[in-house]
């Protein structure tokens, strides 16, 4: 069930906010993954389908420099495997000490046409990242090689980041708060609501920043919400 | 005893750290708030009394958004009865898991002529919160609602922020290395000695900078207060 | 031993992350300080031998205000002492609760050639300190004076540095991602290999732009190789 | 409404973990106090209603040994009108580098009636406290007086304990392995149910011991239902 | 390649500490779990090939009471597989908050002849579990059912627990001190070492017992190896 | 200034929950070393002056097992000079992934006359420790030999252990709460203070194991004072 145009589209246009909103009302608290940063501050926004791999614990007679000459190696094969428009995510057991990846990869995923990539560890050669037009997210910059901490184990497996479960194909969403993650059955009608849900506190901002209580409109009266379906009317919203 | 204008003014010419050290001076070991950082790079230097709200963890019966209907809950509350010129201080365990507040309700804090508002959790739409020029403090942006882990109980009652006793009317002030909290009875006299301090740092700083050791001026020798004597005659302060 | 220039003058070129894969080849896995970062948006890089100092937790009746009037108190003759040229590395066991140093110091230190300075802890006065051009580390900002939490005990012996051990002498480096931290009897040969390893990496980098697969250059086939030898002789490098 | 006679029986004899289940059937997840154990290898279980105390953190002219000489002080207040039956449950905000209370007036409560005591920071006197027939519940041993860190300033409010919420009259229930907090409303289906689970896996523990799989059985099939009846009649249970 | 019955008999009479000793020597650095402890006091030491089980975070939807209906559940399918003689080794991502197991399924691996269960997280029912003759390690009592936390995904897999990679038929090694994984491939050898060596400290241990210097014998002088000869010889080891 | 056996012999029978309370007269907040316990469960009381170790991170080219064969090796050199008497202290940097030392050394020191050992890491060999009739305070058990985390560069020099100063010299006191650590030039003073407060508790505890309210004797009326002076001389302490 891939993503349709217009829940992409809708998904653009709200915030990790608003999204982690719409899933509590349906039961779903723990959706944002937690203690991780946009390092690229001019990237697009992030929406898409995750492609996951999953990092365990290195050992020193298997996490040698020579591993990267086998073209199976996970890491080395997720990104030229990983999917147009699907986002990397990485579970590297939040432990930043290690890179994730480093410059090289992560340019690789922009050329290939990936939506972004997210670690709950860090990654390397941050400076140069930081400069790309691709979204990045991560915990802390981390220049040693992820041979150090890290072994890649899996590829497209369900795996925690950040402490939030995420399945492939789950639809993940960064702005510049941070990445909230969808359960892929619901990903149409939360970009339906949450898109709803943004016009309506558009409204509610624009109120506010003109000057008035948050009592009423915040939520709304009876009398707010008709105020705000003229308001929907005359914006063309 | 409110915040004498001359008190404020001077206040808000000094750093955090000059008034840690003032009252270090005094005995006070625990007045800076650990761990929040400023959201916005243009705001205004912070200082006001503290007007606080107090979190406790959330509980699932409880805390459905059903509860901002009511006028009387505690955030909302807070956020339109907090005093203009205050400091509007949150307990929220120093859990950065969910928010304290989000953008609507710091928008309104700024219009109603709040001097801003503090966080030991984070806080929600912080790209958005990030453009206002309105001093917002926190640990780390929290997109979801502060209803999965926060619930909110009381208002204008002495808590922790940070590590650090915040009671109401305490002085706030805020720059951007973080944020310092006066006993109320102190602030006068704190704010005058902090003062003087300023004055006497910046001609050290003009010295060092000019090449000069530190010996003998940081600490003053006494013929480095007559220098200083002479400079700050020299240049009216 | 000194730092030859050819060394700094490589060192100053390549990344720590390049660096810490060099010595990672050698069997070194601990050698980025963790937890610390730039403060200085316009700094240059830092490269040079480390001067250390020492914190252990501070003792009320110890660290008053008055153990600065004492020219051989270790903070401040550090300061004063510090070679040009080399890196002011402190241990203040990870502890930013109150300052490793703070802006006055920092200035002295800039002004008296030195090329840096690291420590796990955090400064105060940093929004000062982020405007000099001199590259400064830290955990995090810290108002209050060091004598709150801290003792400066020693100059120049072997330390922890964010869990890394730092030896006097050893040569630091410093770039937009953090510090790392070479052995000084392998200075010269971790500059001369990682300064190769840049050059393949920026050859790399180049084709993985253009939108080469990372399979057969990273790491390189024999053809790579030859292919990058004459990029090489083109470039002139 | 006070805990009935039969509710308390029961919740003396089920698990807190047999509790957590019949509260997360509810939809409660956080109910269990976090980081907390027991001191007293010869307690009898805890149950009762909560009776609570709330720290914040201590300031240092507001905190001196002189404040015990105030019998309106909460610390000393609350563990004389603690009522007979009731569990003192103390938020010290996760901190115990300093004691939330002593051997004395443990040994009070203990003396009065109450049924236990509680706190997410630690207590102090505590190889004396271990000896007491009295459950006491804790982080870890914190000799220093509760004044260093903490200052006691409301009794019988909401508070958290451990990460989780604690209302006034909520029933507290600990045995070996912990802590549970049941919402007071809820208390006598919980132990009815929790009392009825318990039976059941009395006769599946049984089994599991005598060496039968756990399908079939854990959870139920129709068949296991009807012979747990059967030896349910049979043990009189 | 089984465990040969010498090599289980030699790790069952060797301490983690020496194992760790002996795995270092070939450089390995990460072969102690980190953060668990034995609840029985009264279990055998446990030695054994690993069974592994893998949780990621649990999801609202997907974790309720009803999936341990289906007998293909990883954690119920896990405990009937766990193969006789092997040690069930189960990453929990280093969060006790809820239970990795309880004690009907403890049990159930003891009766199967399991050799043990080790979690970097935490067990429910631990006062029953403490009682069983059967090496049971965790970080720290969770009463919540796992669900509340966990999703169990995949049965012998490599993982981490305890920042330690454990791939499956890796070597386990459990004391009173702690838990050790060997590398299956080295089983045999690391055994044969340890056992040597703690023949040697055992000759140490006496020899400082009965009031020797450590000089000359830890580590042995050639006298000293001539000495140790002798008493082995004697000892009949 | 030696230790006299009179402050000794006080400091034996007196608590270090009660030390700390007579330290927190004279201004100091930071005297109890965080986060250890007692290894030993028959040891007797510790009391004696402090003899340090300091470690630094380990390095991989200088940490080998080689490194013990050298008898000066700052481990070694320390466990065979610490005098008869003397509290080892170790400042770990409170890691305990490593051991701060193993059985055998703790077993030269407890035959050599040492009072007891202290480390904020772990040591290693921990089931044949807590056998020893001798004191031995830490954090974790850690079996890895220290060579994997620690390198010991100093003794006896002013350290940090569990965040608390110590300075060789100053008197350490361990109960089964944990460790106190008095500044030098005060241990008779805090001994006789300490112990004259102890008296006075034993008869508070006596007066409310009996039924007595706190309120006029902790802290004492004028009539509670010379109920306790008629107390004591009956008891003739």
């Amino acid at each position: 069930m891939p993503l349709s145009d217009a829940s992409r589209s809708k998904l653009t246009a709200v915030s990790t906010a608003t999204i982690t909103t719409v899933l509590f009302k349906r039961g779903f608290r723990n959706v944002f993954i937690s203690g991780v940063g946009l390092i690229n501050p001019k990237a697009p926004r992030m929406v898409g389908p995750a492609y996951t791999m999953r990092y365990i614990p290195s050992r020193e007679d298997l996490d040698t420099l020579s591993v990267f000459e086998d073209r199976s190696h996970p890491q080395r094969k997720g990104v030229e495997e990983c999917p147009a428009g699907a986002v990397f995510v990485i579970d590297s057991r939040r432990d930043p000490k290690a890179a994730s990846a480093g410059g090289i990869l992560v340019t690789r995923l922009w050329k290939r046409g990936c939506a972004g990539i997210v670690t709950d560890g860090g990654f390397r050669d941050t400076p140069d990242i930081a400069e790309l037009p691709f979204p990045v997210y991560h915990a802390a910059p981390a220049a040693p090689t992820n041979l150090i901490r890290h072994h890649a184990v899996d590829l497209n497996v369900p795996i925690g980041c950040g402490d939030v479960p995420v399945y492939p194909g789950d639809i993940i969403v960064g702005d510049r708060e941070g990445v909230a993650v969808i359960p892929q059955h619901l990903a149409d009608e939360i970009a339906e609501e949450a898109f709803e849900q943004t016009v309506f506190e558009d409204f509610v901002q624009e109120q506010v920043e003109a000057g008035r209580s948050i009592f009423g409109i915040y939520p709304p009266s009876p009398e707010a919400k008709e105020e705000f379906a003229r308001w929907r009317a005359a914006k063309g919203r």
